[in-house]
């Protein structure tokens, strides 16, 4: 499906899914985030066709999510870094490998997540005012200061 | 670009995103969260062709996240519900509109979320176990019980 211009809906989910909804780009996030950095190691991680793989970079790169820098260990290639924009991606992967988790591993879930020392981590959602688990069924939406009216 | 499958990725992002990574499908999923059930509802919303809207809604019912009932106020129509596994893609939808809010947003977050007494709650990840925020770097993945290795 050709892809279109989401920012006119009036929802800070439908613009992040503008610059990170593309079918595979999560992925490649993912696969920076997990350490893969080259080309030739996500592309053999994802198995996806390199032409597909270079598009989805550079629109990363454009939407500020990676930053291409050249390679320390060979200045003629190049490597894929997070920026700060696209680190902070990793609390909605997270909410994707919780769900997956829940979800789609009859298995059980094939990766866990461990702290520093080890230990299993469970993330969870609270309210950061209060410290409370966020009770979801409640949660209301009201307009905010980016709020416009119309497309 | 045509869908492939993702599921023989040993990872629950990928099987995730397998179900719900379709480029509409999470705004499909945050219309039903919002209020609105109806196919007319939700094509007028996303301003999409009805056949795109319509392949979607069949997805997402085939992939358990959409129950598809009849309306009570009109038994020939239909209604779409999210089940159980569909609104556990909530906190999903929170961390996209909360990265949105942050990088997306230059003149403000567009809505607010509010509990019920009104007051805007700000979604956090802690770790459950201890109730501390999430160190994102700290974090690394180990083989969970559902690991399998190879493609």
């Amino acid at each position: 499906m050709k892809r279109s211009d989401l920012t006119h809906l009036n929802c800070s989910v439908a613009r992040a899914l503008d610059v990170v909804g593309e079918w595979w780009s999560l992925l490649v996030v993912r696969d920076v985030a997990y350490g893969r950095h080259r080309f030739g190691q996500i592309q053999e991680s994802l198995g996806i066709a390199p032409n597909i793989l270079s598009d989805r970079l550079t629109a990363l790169v454009g939407g500020g999510v990676l930053d291409r820098v050249p390679d320390p260990d060979d200045g003629r290639a190049v490597r894929y870094e997070l920026t700060a924009k696209g680190a902070d991606l990793v609390p909605v992967l997270l909410a994707l490998m919780a769900w997956g988790d829940r979800w789609e591993s009859p298995d059980g879930p094939p990766l866990r997540l461990v702290d520093a020392d080890g230990r299993t981590v469970e993330p969870a959602l609270v309210d950061r005012r209060t410290g409370d688990p966020l009770d979801l069924e409640a949660l209301r939406l009201r307009r905010g200061p980016g709020y416009r009216d119309g497309p």
